[in-house]
Parts: structure tokens; C-alpha cells; sequence
């Protein structure tokens, strides 16, 4: 962050801590990344806290892991609490689930025994796995409000329709789903994160159009290319999950840094050039001994947009 | 572990370094738990690597997490390499599934992609749930050799047949499963792992034969009670998930201190009052910032027949 620019503001909300962290007054958005990692890792997989700035309720997107990237948030003086049970209970409102692989679902499940009754937001084809495959008895207890019997109705499931904003309960924060192609015709999510005039926009595992033969990145670029230029968009969270050297067809529905450029160079011309207004947040990078900073450095080569790229920490407060 | 009566040795196998760690000469199995609690943290959920101590190849019995546990083997200087996924592809022989519970899986299932082609041991109804629940394409890809098409081929089920002693590819080792009740009629596993005349017995997810209103572990200790007599059973690897105030509607096919012993006590009746030859190690103890403690004081006080309690730890090393 360029510190001789922005206020320093340290914010105690009214339970949150959000200590010794530096937030403009300006900030729409505070965002807790509870896991970062594309993969393999099991203590480290996609899972973002995202809050109204001024609001202790954060909803969920994505629940690779919670427990574990909660204790990261505790050791970093994040919440005042230290249990993270305690934590998962009265800070997260809601879960928004891209996708049904078990890298971007695994937290919830397993967390679910000791969590609070919540909403799980989600299109019908991530809840059909939710319902199917995790929350069936066999692989776990029914935590769900529908699906196999006993029904222990402790999370609820919320269908939604792709391009149509709901409201937040107890929230000032407003969700808009698009759906995203991620190994055609297997749908994945992004979720356009809205509080007031401000925005973010998450999105799961996706491939890049031209390899999923598909116009979903297109259209969801369309749909938020006027809150670009208009600097309401403030962040994109969006994956890289391999180097360059992954042959198309072994992408499996992922991004490389060539072909995440080829994408957001679509959204910049959408946008009349104004792109570089907008943070591009890296996620989801599959891990190896050289991977990530491989990735990395072919994402710095091929930045000729000098967008402003940033790494999320497991268990760091970042705030746009 | 009692210094003085053992004969300190710094086993350096041919890769395996198990360096600066405290074996006998007479030891016939290694152990490196690779998580050892009973759910929400995502880090540390139920795996254990055994080896003959003589050899390299580890099977891995139950995979809630491997690549954080492997990690942490790391840190302990455990083996020679410092990546986690090459650890997992060279040491890993194959996998024993206790049952289909996500806090036994996630890590099998998460690590797939990056593992080399290998063995999955389990019983018929928990290797219907790998296929039905995980490897499905809508979880996962399909990683399995049946299954949901494509099927990726990379692992292969092997059906157990309970009381049937199977032998293990390029180990010493021997395996034979004994079916467990978790909330009747679910099953569980556990695992008789023998090498040459020693052995030690796994036990994944179970209840009491007076709450499952079962007799699955009055027949496994019946099986393993000449082993408890002679000395041939170093250790028996058995859960305690809850305190003894869950009361028995609420304990979901797990054991209390005070039920464990009750199970114990029969055990050691049927092996003539031997079982304090054999540590027992408690396993699967569910999470919360006073349960832990609570568990084993219980435990502590519970423990008339002067039994060798050992609690695990993820990527020590144990030896027995």
C-alpha cells in the first residue's frame, strides 16, 4: 500500500478488531482470505471473508478451509476472540459457494457439526452437489434443509438465478451471481459483491473462453465494464491456477497467466482503458515446489496493462 | 518412552531419515501420524503412516490430511526431502479407508492429482462411497478406476473381505480388516497390521457395542486376543471424540473416556488381564478449547487397569 497517500485509520468495530491494519476511510470493503492455495494443501484452500467495512458480518465465498485459515487470522490479532469455532460461529453470515469441488467446500463440511444455522447461497447446480454428494450421510451428516433423511436443517439452501442481486441479511452487502465455464459444460460461479455504490468481484475456478469455447467470461465482463470505468469496481479476485506451459487441454477448466491476460485485456477495451483502476487479485494458484513463483514472474512479463497485481496471505486483512 | 530401559538408536533408513528419533532394535513398526484430531481444523484430521521399521513404504491408514501432515514431518527432519507432494508420491505404498467420512478422505481426495497411481484397500460399502460421493466428476474428477466416465485410472480399489488377511505389495507388511458399527448400520473399519509376528490394530470411527447395540467389538477383540496375551500387539490406535457428558443419543457411533474403557476392560478380560502389555493410543478426540484437556483428565482418572495412554501428535514419529 502506498502509505504517504491514504489515512491511517485504525477501525475497532464494535466486536472485530481490525487492529493495527491500515484502512482509508474511503474502504467499501474488508476482506479476510481464509485460504489461498489452488490445491493439495489441505490447511490452505480457497475461502474469502468478505464485510461492508463498516460491519462485523461477513459473508463466506468459497469454504476450501475455515478453521484453520480462521487460527491464521487470530495469530495476526485480526478478531479479538482467539477460539475459532467461536470465530466461524458469529462472524460469518453466509456461505457463497462457486462451485461444488471439495478444494472450494471442504471447510464448510467439515466445520459444519459446530457451526451456526446460516444460508448457503448457490446455483442450483452447486447445491444439487452439496445436497448429492457431500451432505448425504454417507460422506456426511445432512447439515442441509433438503436431500437424504434425517434432515437436520441447519443450513439453508438459497437458489440463485444468474444476473439477479439479492440482499444480505443483517447486511448492507448485495450479491449478483454469473455463471462461469470450468470444463464445459460444468458450470462454476462468479459472485459481484456490492455495498452501496461500491463493488468486488469473485470468481471461482474458471477457464478462459476461447479453451472453453464458451462466452461466459465475455458476458460477464459486459455486465461489469460500466462499474470499471466508473471506478466503482474496486477489486477482481480471480484464479491462475498454472504456468504457461499447460497444454490447453490439461487446463481442466483453469487460467494461465498468458490466458488471464488475454482476458482482461477484453474487460480493459470493454472498459475504454480504465482497468488499471481496478486491483487484479491473484488466487488459487496449484501449488509445487516452483509453481508459484514461476507464475508469478510470467504474470509480471506479461502485465503490458501495468495492472496492479496483488497476492493475498492466508489470515491477512486487505481492504478496498 | 522410558529412557533408561531402551537402547537408543539413530535409525537412518535408505531414504527415510528418521533422524535424532528413539528406536529399539526389537521395534516392528514405524508411525508418523499425519493428523490426529476429530474434525472442524482442517490441518490435522485422522491419517497415519505405518512402515514396517525395516523399510521405506508406508501405507497410509485413513487420509483426512496428508499434505499439512507431511509438512509438518518435514519440520521434525522426519524425511530427507522437504517437498511435501514428492514425500506423498515416493513414501505413500497405498491407502486403507476406515470409512467414507470426509475427516478421512479429504486428504486422499484433495492430494489426487498430484499422487502416482496406487492401491485403495477398503471395505465394499466405503469404497461405493469414494465412487459415489468423491470421485464423481462433480466433486472430483474420477481418480479411480470405476466409476463415473471418464475414469482417470489412477487408483484401484481393492474390496476388503472382513477377516481376511491381505498381503501388501513391496512391504513386509500384512493387512487384515475387521468391520466396526458407526451409528448402526453405517460401518467403519479397523485395521490388523501385521509384520512377521508383531502387530499393531487400527481403529477408525466407532461406538460401543452397548450404544450401536452391536457386538463388532466384542468379535474384533475376540480376534486380537491371543496377539494381547502373547505380546505380539504393541498398539492399539483407538478414538475418543467426546467427554463423558455426550450423552449416548448424541455421540453419533463414537466412544467417551468411560466407554473406551468399558470396551477395554472386555478386551482385557479376554486376553487374561494382559492388555497393559499393548499402548494404547488415543486418537480422533474432537476439538474445542476445553474438550482436549477434559478428554484425557477423564481418561486419566478412568484408567483403573493402568494402561500405557499415549496421545499422538501430527508428524512425530512413533515407533512400536
Amino acid at each position: 500500500m502506498n502509505l504517504p497517500k491514504i489515512l491511517l485509520v485504525f477501525i475497532v468495530l464494535n466486536a472485530t478488531s481490525v487492529k493495527a491494519q491500515i484502512i482509508k476511510t474511503s474502504n467499501s470493503f474488508i476482506v479476510i482470505p481464509l485460504g489461498v492455495k489452488g490445491g493439495l494443501d489441505e490447511s490452505n484452500l480457497s475461502a474469502y471473508l468478505v464485510a461492508a467495512s463498516s460491519s462485523e458480518q461477513f459473508i463466506c465465498l468459497d469454504a476450501g478451509t475455515i478453521n484453520t485459515g480462521i487460527q491464521k487470522a487470530v495469530q495476526n490479532k485480526i478478531f479479538i476472540e482467539s477460539n475459532a469455532e467461536a470465530i466461524q460461529k458469529k462472524y460469518i453470515n453466509s456461505y457463497f459457494i462457486s462451485h461444488g469441488h471439495l478444494d472450494h467446500t471442504a471447510g464448510l463440511i467439515l466445520n459444519s457439526p459446530n457451526d451456526l444455522a446460516k444460508n448457503i447461497y448457490a446455483l442450483p447446480s452447486v447445491i444439487d452437489v452439496l445436497k448429492g454428494s457431500y451432505f448425504t450421510w454417507k460422506s456426511w451428516a445432512n447439515f442441509g434443509n433438503e436431500g437424504d433423511k434425517p434432515i437436520l436443517n441447519k443450513y439453508s439452501y438459497n437458489y440463485l438465478t444468474p444476473g439477479v442481486e439479492i440482499d444480505i441479511p443483517n447486511s448492507t452487502l448485495k450479491v449478483t451471481p454469473y455463471t462461469l465455464s470450468h470444463v464445459n459444460p460444468y458450470e462454476s460461479t462468479a459472485f459481484l459483491v456490492g455495498n452501496k455504490n461500491d463493488y468486488l468481484l469473485y470468481l471461482g475456478d474458471t477457464g478462459a473462453d476461447t479453451v472453453e469455447k464458451s462466452s461466459k467470461l465475455k458476458t460477464l465482463w459486459t455486465a461489469v465494464a460500466e462499474k470499471v470505468k466508473s471506478g466503482a469496481l474496486k477489486a477482481i479476485f480471480i484464479e491462475v491456477s498454472f504456468d504457461n506451459s499447460m497444454p490447453d487441454k490439461a487446463l481442466f477448466g483453469h487460467l494461465t497467466p498468458k490466458l488471464l491476460m488475454q482476458e482482461l485485456n477484453t474487460l480493459n477495451q470493454l472498459s475504454a482503458g480504465n482497468l488499471n483502476k481496478v486491483k487484479i487479485i491473484i488466487t488459487h494458484m496449484k501449488p509445487c515446489e516452483t509453481c508459484e513463483p514461476l507464475i508469478m514472474d510470467q504474470l509480471k512479463i506479461a502485465n503490458r496493462l501495468g495492472l496492479s497485481l496483488v497476492y493475498p496471505k492466508q489470515g491477512e486483512l486487505m481492504a478496498f
